[in-house]
């Protein structure tokens, strides 16, 4: 059997593409003790991979040149000499972007059904999904009745965090750029008011008007002059979630934040985070978040990329905005 | 009686001045009701008194062209028609930039001389403390044995903050422009380390010289360039307090922060706040405070400038950098 995998050739500066990548195809190595070896299904496409291949992730060590590039999937166990993991089980692991990846059992988690399908586990199970639960409801602190703010509110973490909004009673607006985009959230996902930032001369200003009373929980996506804007928009006691910053990661000069402190809003509490820091927590979540869903209440719109040759070209979609939803690449099937 | 006065003329661009207010000089009026006639002894001197006069307060209305400028001070009874007051009575209050001004005995608060001197009620027990105690303990939650890094550190509200520190068992390091302000953190005070910001080329090397662990708690009076070089230089877990930002009250253009979120810091979390949300605990404050005054660990370096009428050169001194230690003015006594 043949493992196709994606290698780092080159550290991009600005947007990720092919050109950075090289296709290889090898056999797939025999099983040692504790390994399984696991038929890709889906690989996650996320904006911290930038940081792995550039090199700049303050957390995670960067890919090194000529290393299979980094990436979560979910796969169906072909064979397995890792206790607890049988042939045909679907698990979740870092298989990166190979086709047949050999993973460790002890990092591989197998997926429970009894919360949802695989495509659920792909979405609204999944890591993003996760971000979204412990960001707002952890991080932010989002209590029923406030006003949430949401930017990239159409992406994969974003629809997340603005649906948990609503089931949470609150009123919720989100940022994103296009009509398609805010066409979706405003119809599909239901939001209260929605801010195409590709259309507004004055993102200060559209935030206001859509949130006249003022912003209590700001969910960051983007960071950079979105986030100012959001600043100075912000109540007594509002709270900033930092969890993205999708705008400044390939801008050729960051933006500066001048809002910082000068809000109209007192006793702000600004925080970033990472949701690895909330493992201990992801099974308690993710039967929230599986409630939610059999509720009805809880979907992600996935944008799905066929063919695991194109895993270098959706990294770059992500940081053109070409996406609507989580981004995903289909491996098999 | 006559009480002299200093009134707003001009709504200051950049540093504030004489040129900006009125010396004017008038009859003291009869007292009213529930009233009491001061003679004020110190008027502190306070870099949120510039947007006070510029309009551009968050929390405050703007001072009023033509109105006596708003002041903090301490003063004696001269006569009162209050119910507590009695002549001789040493109290605080908003004296304004008055020699003898009739103040409202319920917003006027009589000095409990058995928590220190008149000296300490200008100093170590007076509102700079106050803010320094509250945004350090409740704000920015400082545990013994982290590092604490304090910019502006021998101003008013710096200084007492890296007593704090110490007192609280914990690596403090001060930022300050110059060498005698250097000299008197480290040989007075007793900080562990001491960057001096106008002789430094790269102020993020200097803190990472100084904090080779990295930074746990970051008090910041200055905003600016000063925080973006302290955010880089964040531990996990870190707290920024931002307290004043008076690098940026008069700068021509705004420093824009860098390095939000790029933080080597995770789960950092940075807040503002106002002291004067705190007043229900400022009885609780000060008995902590007066007793570390007692037992000689907490002490006020103030900058004394004689005369009433040098109250807004005094001001500017603030923007200039020209005071060590808490600027005050001494009207009489």
């Amino acid at each position: 059997m043949q493992n196709h995998r994606i290698t780092l050739q080159a550290r991009p500066v600005g947007i990720p593409g092919p050109e950075h990548f090289s296709q290889e195809t090898g056999p797939v190595p025999a099983l040692g003790p504790g390994e399984l070896l696991v038929e890709t299904m889906y690989i996650s496409i996320d904006p911290a991979m930038r940081s792995w291949i550039s090199g700049t992730s303050g957390y995670a060590r960067p890919v090194a040149i000529g290393a299979v590039m980094r990436a979560g999937g979910v796969g169906r166990v072909l064979s397995s000499k890792a206790e607890g993991f049988a042939v045909g089980d679907l698990v979740q692991g870092r298989t990166g972007w190979q086709s047949h990846p050999v993973l460790r059992g002890a990092e591989t988690q197998r997926l429970d059904m009894s919360l949802g399908t695989l495509d659920d586990w792909v979405g609204p199970l999944g890591t993003s999904a996760l971000t979204a639960y412990f960001g707002l409801l952890d991080i932010g602190q989002l209590k029923p009745g406030e006003t949430l703010l949401v930017s990239a509110a159409a992406g994969g973490v974003g629809q997340i965090a603005a649906q948990i909004g609503l089931i949470e009673g609150c009123r919720v607006v989100g940022i994103a750029g296009g009509a398609e985009k805010c066409h979706f959230l405003r119809q599909t996902i239901g939001l209260s008011g929605v801010v195409d930032y590709k259309s507004e001369d004055d993102l200060a200003a559209a935030i206001q008007r859509e949130c006249p009373r003022g912003v209590d929980v700001y969910f960051d996506n983007v960071g950079g002059s979105t986030l100012d804007a959001a600043l100075i928009n912000l109540r007594p006691d509002a709270r900033v979630v930092l969890c993205g910053r999708i705008s400044q990661t390939v801008a050729p000069e960051p933006h500066g934040i001048r809002n910082l402190g000068t809000a109209n809003g007192r006793r702000v509490t600004i925080r970033n985070f990472l949701v690895f820091d909330y493992h201990d927590r992801y099974a308690e979540a993710r039967i929230w978040l599986s409630a939610q869903i059999r509720r009805g209440l809880l979907k992600q719109k996935m944008h799905v990329v066929d063919d695991l040759r194109n895993a270098p070209h959706a990294l770059g979609m992500l940081f053109r905005g070409e996406n609507t939803g989580k981004l995903v690449v289909r491996v098999h099937g």
